[in-house]
């Protein structure tokens, strides 16, 4: 039975405005180099799959761009959800549109918007985790070896060590994102992970838990075989769940193997200056750009030149139509600056 | 005898980078508004002297933006040196290609990028000093009321009244860009005021002082009239002086009007920060921009959107290829960018 990896590249988000936008959002950019994430993503699997066993999923207002973006990946592997219902349905959806002999096969699950530096270490880990789920009915989660007391993650509390690959562990249970006493609690215990969101398992195990455990979204992904010409209709009145609520946290039986690859969410400007390589002055830069007297800023420029003096810890995103400008420290409130844009009725810039 | 205007549109310079280029340097932008300081200066000399009697004199490079923007002025008027050299030879080389009956007029010389809140007020002076300059060989040098201490102008210093319109003064001498206490000196005086740069003379009066205090220059422009097939080799010749430097600080007589209009010579990103209205948090704004919890900010967007977020004190500005961000309080700084620029080869944004 071969193994095959399902991409989720239908999310939508603020955080890299004005760089990402409604119809390109994060995983369709170049954040820290020449590929986008979704590319990369890719490419970092595959010398471990062929292209006619990668599968990406996303939605209409995406597809062409995905399509653009991945020219060698076989006709038919692009799903298209009719609308954004979250990672549950989006899931169980892709699942369904993939040959039964795929779904009998062990399947990684994988977000289209994460950064790993060392793409073999990671590969060596998903290789175990491939080798712990396709002989039965193990649902493993990849763990990130957690480096900083993070509390806008999800973490893993692992039990026991589990039959199968050397270093697979049992969750013991999943832990929501902390508070930042608990985060360090979790960091100093060396027992917790943080939740990735990456799973290996078998498609009919998967596809057998939603049924189970999410049974609205089971019956519905199984009316949308029944009757496709009200697929769009059904699909969009499944509940917005991730699928770490709808089945995940609910499995009394998860395993999971320690992940040390350099994987990072790049979950704001700031994660991204976090991971640029520094130039003169602490500067982390993409694209054109140019600093005279200034420090420690991110300059990304999408399109055209950015030219910064005297200035520190700030960034600066300059777009083919925007420029953004704002301290690192505040990375995370760049949705003010969208919703503001929204009540301005600047459609056009979101 | 009528009067007219000569206004110098030849000038460059760096200190409204990234808006002001080599090709469009600062008296052909809309820095304050809709109008190119130089169209505004046109604007404010319209209620004065019928359209034939306003001249430009620019250089090559800037001389089809030149007649752009002033589709109004009959044919003839833009007098185009062939290279950029001051504007003591710019001066008299404009004055030699006007017709002689203007020559024997009175000539008001106007730099083409400076600010007037009053144009009224303006006009009144300007009035006061061609009735001053027509009647025989007085040169009027408009005297800015100082609002400062400013250390960035020449200053004049008042002399006794002279014969003539209400307020002529005698000019005692020209003094210098001051050091600063010199410069509160000037202004607690009441005896100071700033050298704006706009004279008013006969025209042959003026080519007369070029030919005796300077007469490099007015041999060279005899020349050109004698050999115009070599014009260009004699014009690129001539010394590059100010007509301060050449003649008007070397005059024994020459006098002032005071001026009190909100005239501004906008020299730097800090200066326009001034004049500009304030908007919400203190921020000043040019064209589209957003600002959410920041202050004070100059966000000048000459294309596309500037959107700035907990920042304070920063001067902003975008164009189509480039976005600058530095603090309002080095804005005399920008040089560095520029220079930065060149050194690294990228001229196209110079």
């Amino acid at each position: 039975m071969s193994n095959s990896a399902l991409i989720l590249a239908g999310g939508a988000g603020t955080r890299f405005w004005p760089a990402s936008r409604r119809a390109r959002p994060k995983q369709l950019l170049a954040l820290d180099g020449e590929r986008s994430l979704l590319q990369a993503t890719v490419a970092r699997l595959a010398p471990l799959l062929p292209p006619d066993r990668i599968w990406v999923a996303t939605t209409p207002a995406l597809a062409d761009e995905v399509a653009r973006q991945l020219p060698d990946l076989p006709a038919g592997r692009i799903v298209v959800e009719s609308a954004l219902r979250n990672t549950a349905p989006a899931l169980g959806f892709a699942l369904m549109a993939m040959p039964e002999e795929v779904r009998r096969g062990a399947i990684a699950v994988l977000p289209a918007d994460h950064r790993v530096a060392d793409a073999a270490a990671f590969r060596t880990v998903l290789a175990d985790a491939f080798t712990a789920a396709a002989g039965g009915d193990a649902v493993v989660a990849l763990g990130v070896v957690p480096r900083w007391p993070e509390t806008g993650f999800g973490w893993l509390e692992l039990g026991g060590v589990a039959p199968g690959p050397a270093g697979l562990r049992r969750v013991e249970r999943f832990r929501e994102k902390p508070d930042a006493a608990t985060a360090r609690q979790f960091l100093a215990s060396g027992r917790h992970l943080w939740n990735a969101g990456i799973f290996v398992f078998r498609g009919e195990t998967l596809l057998g838990h939603l049924a189970r455990l999410a049974p609205e979204i089971g019956s519905g992904l199984a009316a949308l075989v029944r009757q496709p010409e009200r697929a769009a209709e059904i699909y969009a009145a499944l509940p917005a769940v991730s699928i770490d609520y709808a089945v995940m946290e609910k499995l009394d039986d998860i395993v999971t193997l320690p992940l040390d690859c350099g994987w990072d969410d790049l979950g704001s400007w700031q994660a991204l200056y976090e991971v640029l390589p520094a130039g003169e002055g602490g500067n982390r830069s993409h694209g054109a750009t140019i600093a005279v007297d200034a420090r420690d800023n991110l300059l990304f420029a999408d399109a055209g030149t950015i030219a910064v003096l005297g200035v520190e810890g700030l960034v600066v995103v300059r777009t083919g139509d925007t420029v953004l400008v704002l301290p690192r420290e505040r990375a995370q409130e760049v949705r003010r600056v969208v919703d503001a844009l929204a009540a301005a009725g600047r459609a056009d810039l979101l």
